[in-house]
C-alpha cells in the first residue's frame, strides 16, 4: 500500500515547498531546472556514470550503520501506527537488502552503455548523412511505494542510462529515504555528473504538482498499488510507464505432467506479485482425476478456490468448500492465496476470455499440442505469452536484463519487464553540406537513400 | 484548420450513433469489437495485407470519376461557406493527389513486412527459451484534418502493419471521405483480412467518445491544427503520437556560403509545415554584410522579419521595416512567411535558447566548426538535430522511410518522422518445458541466459 489515505490524492495543498538537496524549491522550479540540465547529463561519459555507481556503492557501505538506524526509526513508527507485517517487510532496509542493492550496483556497472548506439546510418544524398542514435529520455519522475531499496535501484538505473530523476518515496520510510538520498547525492558530488541530476520530493502534495509538469517531465514511473497507478494514469498527460492490474491466466489445454506444479508455483511462489496467476481456464475435456488432484494440491497449499458450479461438481469432494462464482467474477485480481477457475471448450474460447478479461500482462498455455501453442501465442494480446511454464518468470532479472524499473503493460515504448532500454529514446542527426529541400522538390536533385555499412 | 468551431469540442452531445460500414454502432461498441478482432488482423499473412493494398489501388482507379465527383460536392460546399484558398487546396482530391496515393500504395507493398521480426532469442535455461518478436499495436484511432489523401495513406499504413483503425476525417470532406472509405472497405472484403479491421467515424461527437476508450484503443494519431492536437493530448489517457507545436530554429554559428539559401528554404519552401523554421539565432560575431544580405533576401521573398532592436540596427536599411520584438516573443510558431531573429553570444547560448523555447522538433546549426556541430547535436534536445542543411528535411519520405503517419516530438516510442516501425510493438514469447520459478528462487536451478544465434 502506497498510502493509508488513498482517496486524498486530489484534495491536498498545492505548491508546498520541499527541501531538495538543501535548497528550497517547488517541484516545478526543480523540474524546469532539471529539464535544462538533462542534455548535459546525457552527454556524460560512460566512465563518469559508472564511477558514480561505484561511489554510491562505497558510500552506502561506509554509512550502512547510520542507514539501518534511520530505518529503525521508520520501523518503530510503523509499529506505533499498527502497520501490517507484510508491509513492514517492505519497509525494512537491513543487511540482506543492502547486499542485494550492492550486488545490483555491481551488475549495473558491467552492463553495456546504452547511450549513443547507432541504429540507422544512411546517406540521403551525396554530402547528406542521416544517423539515428540512442539518447536518454531526459527527466523521469519516479513515484514509488514504501520500499527504500527501490529508491537506490531506480536512482542507479537513471544514472546508468544518463537520465535525470525526481524521486518521490513513500512517507512510511521518510527517514530511510532521506539518508539514502543524502548519501547518494554526496557520492555523486565526487564525480563529474551534474549535481542536479537527482532530486528528491518529500511531501505528498508534490505528487499532484509533478503530474502537471508535462513541459518538463518526460516520463513518469509509478511503483505502487493498482489504485495509485490508476490515479497517476488518469491525472496526467505525461506518458506513464507501468501497469495497474496484473490479471494473469493459465489455460490448461490438456493435462501435462507439470501442469499442477506450474499452476501452484504461479499462484503461491509470490502471491502479491503482478505476475502471479489469478485465473485458471481448463479445457472441458480434461479428466475428473486431474481436476481433483489440482484442487487437492491447491487446498493443501492453502489456496482458496473460486470456481464455477460445474467445475466444483467435477472436483467432487475436493471442490466441496470452494466458493461458487459466475462468469462475471473473472475480472478480479486476487493478489493473495486465491484464484478463479472455469471451463472453456477450446483454445479459441480461452484466447477470447483472456483478451476480454485479462490485463495484457502475462498468460500461459499448458499443452503438448504445438498448433495450440502457436495459436495461443499469436492471438493472446499480452506482453508475455508463455507455453508450459509459470507466469512468475515475467521479470527483468529472470529475462537476463540485469536490472529493471518495473513491468509495462503499455504497448507504446517498452512492453513487459523494462530494463535500461526502456529509459532510452533516440534522436536523428542530419549532417549536410548546404542542402535545401527545394532542389529535391523540383526534381533537380534526387535522394540516394544508401545504407552506410557500420564500418563505413 | 480542423474545425471552424474549435472551442466546441467539449460541449457536444455524446453517444451519437454513426453509420459504420452500414451498421449502426456507437464508437464504443465498434472499438470493443475491434479490440477482439485486432489479434486476428495481426495474424494475417504479409501476402494477404499486400493483396489488400493492391485491391485498394485497383478499386480507387476504377472509381476515380465517382470520387472526384464527390470531392466536387465538398469543394462547392467549401466555396459556399467561404473557406480560404489555402484550405481548399488541402480539401481537393484530384488526378494529381490520386496519382500520389497510388504511388504510395505501390511503395508500401514493396516495403518489408514489419510483423514477426525477432529482436531477442535467448535461452534462459535448458528447455526454456525467450523470444521477443514484433507485432502490431492493435487498435489505432486516427483523427485527421480535412485531407482526403491522408485517409487513404493512413488506412494503408495500418493495413500494411496489421493494425485495426478507426478513422475520423474532417467534416469539410465528408462526401469524399465517405466514398473513399466505401471503396476501401469493398476492396478489403475481397481479401482474407477481417472485415472489421477498418471503421469510419463521421460525427464530430465521436471524437470525445473515442478519447475515453482507453480500454479498447491503444494509440491515437491526431493530424490537425496545434490547438486540436493539444486538445486531444489534454483530454485522454490513451497514448497520443504526434506534436502540437513545431518551433524550429536555425543557429548561424558563422557565415557559410549556403546559410542564406538554407534559411530561405527552411522558411518559404512550405511555410505552413511543422518543420519550417520560425526562429533564427545569429552569433553576434557575424558581419553586418551578412545580416544585410540575409534581410534583403528574406524581404525579396516576401518574408516578414521580426527582429530585436539591436538586430534591426545592424541590418541597416534592409531592417528598417522589420517589426521590433523582445526576448519574450520567441515562443511563437508563425506558420507563415514570417520569422523571429535575434543574436546569441555563442553556441551554448543558442543551445539553451532552443531547449527553453523550442518544441523539440528539428533544429539546425550552420557552421564549419566541427566541435560546435558536435556540441549542438549532443546538447539540443530535439527529435532532429541538423548541421548545414534545411530543417525541411525532417520528413519520412526524405528520410527514406517510404511512408509516414506523421512526425512525433514525444520521446516515448517513435520520435521524429514515423513510418511503419512506429505502428509496431513487441511481445515476449517464453517456450518452457515445465519450469517453475521456485527452483530458481531457492538456487536449485540457475539461469544460463545464453543468446541463441539467428541461425540456431
Amino acid at each position: 500500500m502506497y498510502n493509508s489515505k488513498e482517496t486524498d490524492y486530489a484534495c491536498i495543498l498545492k505548491s508546498q515547498k520541499s527541501d531538495i538537496g538543501g535548497i528550497n524549491m517547488t517541484v516545478e522550479e526543480m523540474a524546469r531546472e532539471m529539464k535544462l540540465q538533462a542534455p548535459h547529463m546525457g552527454a556524460t561519459s560512460a566512465e563518469a556514470r559508472n564511477s558514480a555507481l561505484e561511489e554510491i556503492k562505497n558510500a552506502l557501505t561506509a554509512h550502512k550503520e547510520d542507514i539501518f538506524a534511520e530505518n529503525h526509526k521508520d520501523l518503530d513508527a510503523a509499529d506505533e501506527s499498527g502497520v501490517a507485517d507484510a508491509v513492514k517487510k517492505r519497509l525494512k532496509f537491513d543487511e540482506g537488502k543492502m547486499n542485494s542493492v550492492i550486488e545490483g550496483l555491481d551488475a549495473l556497472q558491467k552492463l553495456e552503455d546504452p547511450i549513443g548506439k547507432v541504429t540507422l546510418n544512411r546517406e540521403l544524398d551525396e554530402g547528406l548523412r542521416l544517423v539515428r542514435q540512442s539518447c536518454p529520455i531526459g527527466v523521469i519522475g519516479v513515484i514509488f511505494e514504501a520500499r527504500p531499496d527501490a529508491l537506490v535501484q531506480i536512482a542507479s538505473l537513471c544514472i546508468k542510462s544518463g537520465n535525470c530523476a525526481i524521486l518521490k518515496g513513500g512517507k512510511e520510510t521518510i527517514n530511510t529515504n532521506r539518508i539514502l538520498f543524502k548519501v547518494i547525492k554526496e557520492a555523486i558530488a565526487k564525480t563529474e555528473l551534474p549535481d542536479g541530476c537527482l532530486a528528491q520530493a518529500e511531501s505528498h502534495a508534490e505528487i499532484d504538482e509533478l503530474l502537471k509538469l508535462d513541459g518538463y517531465v518526460d516520463l513518469l514511473i509509478p511503483r505502487g498499488s493498482n489504485k495509485f497507478v490508476r490515479y497517476i494514469m488518469d491525472n496526467t498527460s505525461i506518458p506513464v510507464m507501468g501497469h495497474s492490474d496484473g490479471i494473469c491466466h493459465i489455460y490448461v489445454d490438456e493435462e501435462t505432467d507439470e501442469a499442477i506444479d506450474i499452476i501452484t508455483d504461479a499462484k503461491i511462489q509470490y502471491a502479491a506479485a503482478c505476475n502471479a496467476v489469478e485465473t485458471i481456464l481448463i479445457n472441458k475435456n480434461v479428466s475428473d482425476e486431474f481436476l481433483k488432484a489440482l484442487a487437492k494440491r491447491l487446498r493443501s497449499e492453502g489456496v482458496n478456490i473460486n470456481a464455477t458450479p460445474d467445475m466444483k461438481e467435477r472436483m467432487g469432494d475436493e471442490g466441496a468448500d470452494a466458493t461458487s462464482i459466475t462468469d462475471e467474477d473473472f475480472d478480479r485480481e486476487y493478489l493473495s492465496f486465491a484464484l478463479g477457475i472455469k471451463f472453456v471448450s477450446d483454445v479459441d474460447e480461452a484466447i477470447e476470455h483472456i483478451n476480454r478479461h485479462g490485463s495484457h500482462h502475462t498468460d500461459a498455455i499448458l499443452t503438448h499440442n504445438e498448433d495450440h501453442i502457436e495459436r495461443f501465442m499469436q492471438l493472446v494480446d499480452s506482453a508475455g505469452v508463455y507455453a508450459n511454464c509459470s507466469t512468475r518468470f515475467s521479470d527483468g532479472f529472470r529475462y537476463g536484463f540485469g536490472a529493471e524499473v518495473g513491468i509495462s503493460t503499455g504497448k507504446i515504448h517498452a512492453r513487459g519487464p523494462v530494463g535500461l532500454d526502456g529509459l532510452m529514446t533516440y534522436k536523428y542527426k542530419l549532417y549536410g553540406s548546404g542542402q535545401t529541400v527545394e532542389k529535391y522538390a523540383t526534381g533537380e536533385k534526387a535522394f540516394t537513400h544508401r545504407e552506410i555499412p557500420s564500418d563505413g
